[in-house]
């Protein structure tokens, strides 16, 4: 963009890498930085940094967190029979906001994906098997019923039962091809209740 | 937001800080940054930061620059009879998208408004009246169809009459209320066009 003076014009093109936002509102927050006190700036830029530095997998559930152990794991009033299986952090947060949920997490960090070329390998599943021998009774997988979460869900079912532990998966009340992300919390509160066990 | 780990949640919070972005696009922002190569996050901290050290504005045009003169002032194929006076710079940069105007600008880094205490003494308007009386035939109002538009439109047509220069106003190409930053090319044109003399 010849329009913008240099410093301007790469901030705005790296704004523009941020999911969701266009060469319009890049633009926008691009201005609303210049204008506001370098105070804001710095603390947008040392946030962006801190992030990068501080935050890793939990080494139980591979959530992120900036302690070995995330505040969930570490929380002795967990109950620690019931292991939930989530793809992403953004799956737990939506998960933790129904208040009904009150075991303990595993975050696969994706999801199988052979068109993508995403193998189980790749995902944090090696790291759920130990922790299922320790105690767990029931896995519950709650994965998008998508393509690539059913896949998953199947390849972690069949992996799990031989363990002798129950595993259920969260009802359809999330409507196909959704994003549990997205989806409101009584959906979500149903779709815990109506779990059902599979294989 | 207890369900983020503490550094996490002050680059959501600082996120949701920038204009248009809600909670949801915040934190879908900072996974982004997790997820993505160090250097990727290093660039926009370092943009933001950059921007702050180094943007000022044009000792001509108040028009954001990194230099003393901004571009357009710079350039010696501008034509320096005709002098654009614009709200914003993002204005001033809808404005150069449509390939149609040669001249400078003016930018007033806002617009009149008693209502939030803003007088002509607090925007870029005392530096307009020494370049006007710099060989400039025609200055070219092209403020926002909105109240604080058309008041800042009549004070400074006021102002510029007794100098002895030609006013004009952009035609009511754009529809009232709205937004000069949001014109498509054609209505901006058109407005260009249809400039008018006033008082």
């Amino acid at each position: 963009m010849a329009h913008y003076a240099k410093p301007l014009a790469r901030l705005v093109a790296a704004l523009e890498r941020l999911p969701g936002v266009g060469p319009k509102s890049a633009q926008r927050m691009a201005f609303h930085i210049l204008r506001h006190p370098e105070e804001e700036a710095r603390q947008l830029a040392e946030a962006i940094l801190a992030v990068k530095q501080s935050i890793h997998f939990c080494r139980e559930c591979s959530n992120f967190t900036d302690q070995e152990l995330c505040d969930i794991c570490a929380d002795p009033g967990r109950d620690r029979t019931l292991l939930c299986v989530v793809a992403e952090p953004r799956d737990l947060i939506a998960m933790e906001k129904t208040n009904e949920y009150r075991g303990l997490y595993h975050v696969l960090q994706g999801l199988i994906c052979p068109l993508e070329g995403i193998g189980p390998e790749m995902l944090r599943i090696r790291e759920l098997f130990p922790r299922v021998a320790n105690g767990v009774q029931e896995v519950i997988l709650a994965l998008n019923p998508t393509t690539e979460g059913q896949t998953t869900t199947m390849y972690l079912a069949s992996r799990l039962k031989p363990l002798g532990v129950k595993v259920t998966q969260i009802a359809y009340g999330i409507p196909a091809g959704g994003d549990l992300d997205y989806a409101d919390q009584a959906t979500l509160i149903s779709a815990l209740q109506w779990r059902r066990e599979i294989l």
